[in-house]
């Protein structure tokens, strides 16, 4: 049996305890959903005042100049890249993850296509995020292309032995979003340039969460998002990436001016900036940004205690304990890890499905009540069978922030759910009434 | 001769001089660039401080659902659509100006595409702001569509007569960012549809700064910026209008989650939402669309006061009384207005060219010495002549935001000009060494 107390001491041996005080937690609060929206840095609210009453209020347009606004999406972007092996210069942080999605998935079809006319395929894996999927599926639409999903070894299968000589691109999300599977980069990419196939990387819940070696990997394209384990604040900028042999070869077709190559000559043809730049297309969000800046910044702290390398030991750590805590006390109540078991091949979270007495699922009902007891995690429905493969349960997500979570944590997180099953608080009506994000 | 104390008259009898205080201006700044960047509102900081510490860092994920977060692109898309003419449900706040551009371009071109094979030509004027034309350039040169830059005179010429058989889009900004001159939006509008062309209205120097009315004129899209006359702050996200004769009749490429009919079903395939929802993408980008809602709403404010039409009376005011001081006291040391003398078709900014008696250029130094004293406008750079029109010369820009603007602040940023002449400031080595913003 796992104790309280066994917690606590690792928590006192911990090399990265000391930085949960950069965050501000709400008193009470246990937060398992860092992987959906990270907690907020104390540097933020003062960095952000800043930004807004300083910069914007006294500086005004001045400070497109004398605060470096203008630079922002280089400067956020290189300190993210290297987090993801980018070198500097290589990554810029703005827009969607979704439209930065659309201008890689854009670049990388134009350098098909300029390359070989017989690829016209886009292989994905059908449980990536949708937003993924939806952007993939509407650019296949207009380039007469198909968007082909799979599971990830029917994936494999279909890049070997020859048979991948029509995919254009491999598209993938590192860290699955439901089960938090982990593909190995490297592999993946030596696996689709054998095939003659570009590779689109998502990062969204790996930038942050463990190490990334975009360079090392050989990777072609990547974006990321910057409010997950990068703590930049809701609906933060995102970031893409585009390797050096790439990067200048073709430009996307959301061609704004922040990335022409001279913005502010004002001249009526679009000529694309040198490099990652002809990926900007409007004007930088600029208070965003700098909550992003502030995120990152975070995670740079830990670059004294062992980086990502540290961080992901932590994590591996969380996640082992979460996991060994549940075999113990929730799988006699119904409970089942959803997730890798091999820390290895698993991100930065645990899902849980629940299999109930009643036959009834209260997935979404317990996930409210452990949130009501101030256990944040959050709960993705399941999703009938179709086409591309078997029906998708309904699972409770845990994500592990290793920069603010103890382990502590993860034993009351399960003690909390241990209760709200005991006491079957799941049952009572105000958990069972859907709100408009789930 | 118009004296101080003329325009200190004008102050004291301003119906709108009270919504000055909505503003924190910095001591000793006339600021006369809210054309480009608007000024920070008192209301600003502490609604930032409240989404960034409570909403944020207390809330968490739940805020999406408490905080009303998943609607605030509905939201303040309705508050600025009420500003522009479009009705409750029209208008979404997303993204950016240029990306939002490519959405209703694209868009418009597939209504085109579905309705006749003929049209194939996008008309633009040459002086649009860059990043339009960019846009456009990008798109034409994916679908094989030309795009022509035309002066306003040849723009009627070519719509008229018969001439606009194979127009298939009018995409033009309300107010031109170089001169100010304001289109009228019904009669163009209404000569584009005579010629079966779409229109693409783009508003960034229009709203907020003129009444706008988009239904009225019968308009097909528009987009437009929040960090002008909205005072969103710097990079605030735009805003996109469909009429809804279009909005739910074909989807645009940037397909995202947040404009799915169900995002959180998380379906794989993407089914676009009824309406306008559909040219939302990716997540909200929560900090910069919250300082937009505060912006928007310190335009509000003058709703008791006569809204729109008073705003407008006083821009006029503004303006004329520029123009006015101007030719009184500039136009003998060099200066002419480049902006229409007509206020009827002026926008809210006047811009002023200045030929030296030495025959070199010295706007960006004077507008440098200006900005020294604390009178805030901007320089924008001539362009040569090219196949679509004559050389552009360097101007001089004021904009004129008659929330916060005084009468004799318009006096006094005459005398500083007449005063950084008269003393030579601009031939200071400081003010003629260039900026990355010019």
């Amino acid at each position: 049996m796992i104790s309280r107390d066994d917690c606590a001491r690792r928590d006192a041996a911990d090399a990265l305890a000391p930085l949960r005080d950069q965050f501000m937690l709400p008193e009470g609060v246990i937060y398992v959903d860092g992987n959906s929206l990270g907690a907020l840095p104390r540097a933020t609210p003062a960095r952000v005042a800043d930004a807004v009453r300083q910069e914007w209020g006294d500086g005004l347009i001045r400070s497109w100049n004398d605060a470096g606004w203008i630079t922002l999406p280089q400067r956020v972007g290189d300190r993210i890249g290297a987090l993801v092996g980018a070198k500097p210069g290589e990554c810029v942080a703005a827009d969607s993850t979704s439209v930065n999605l659309f201008k890689v998935l854009s670049a990388a079809s134009r350098i098909v296509k300029a390359d070989s006319s017989a690829r016209r395929v886009i292989v994905s894996e059908r449980q990536n995020f949708p937003t993924d999927l939806y952007i993939a599926e509407g650019l296949c639409r207009d380039l007469g292309w198909t968007l082909e999903l799979l599971e990830p070894p029917a994936l494999i299968e279909r890049l070997s032995g020859g048979r991948g000589g029509d995919v254009a691109i491999m598209m993938l999300t590192q860290v699955n979003y439901r089960t938090g599977a982990l593909h190995d980069m490297a592999s993946m990419t030596a696996l689709a340039h054998a095939a003659g196939a570009l590779t689109v990387w998502d990062l969204a819940h790996s930038a942050g969460a463990l190490p990334v070696d975009l360079n090392g990997a050989g990777a072609d394209f990547a974006i990321g998002c910057g409010y997950k384990f990068l703590n930049g604040g809701p609906g933060a900028p995102a970031f893409v990436w585009a390797h050096p042999r790439h990067a200048g070869r073709f430009w996307q077709p959301l061609s704004g001016w922040m990335g022409h190559a001279a913005p502010f000559t004002f001249r009526p043809h679009y000529e694309p900036a040198a490099g990652i730049a002809r990926f900007l297309c409007g004007t930088p969000a600029v208070l965003s940004l700098t909550a992003l800046e502030c995120g990152v910044d975070t995670l740079r702290a830990a670059d004294a205690l062992g980086g990502m390398a540290a961080i992901r030991d932590k994590s591996i750590a969380l996640t082992e304990l979460f996991v060994a805590l549940v075999d113990e006390r929730c799988a006699p109540i119904g409970f089942a890890c959803a997730s890798p078991r091999d820390a290895r091949v698993r991100g930065s979270q645990v899902s849980l499905t629940h299999a109930s007495a009643d036959g009834a699922s209260h997935g979404y009902a317990i996930m409210q009540a452990l949130i009501a007891r101030g256990v944040i995690g959050d709960f993705r429905a399941g999703t009938a069978a179709d086409a591309h493969g078997p029906a998708l349960p309904d699972i409770l997500r845990f994500g592990f922030t290793p920069l603010y979570l103890r382990f502590v944590d993860v034993f009351d997180a399960v003690d909390h759910l241990v209760q709200v099953m005991q006491r079957e608080e799941y049952r009572e009506a105000r958990f069972n009434k859907r709100s408009a994000v789930t």
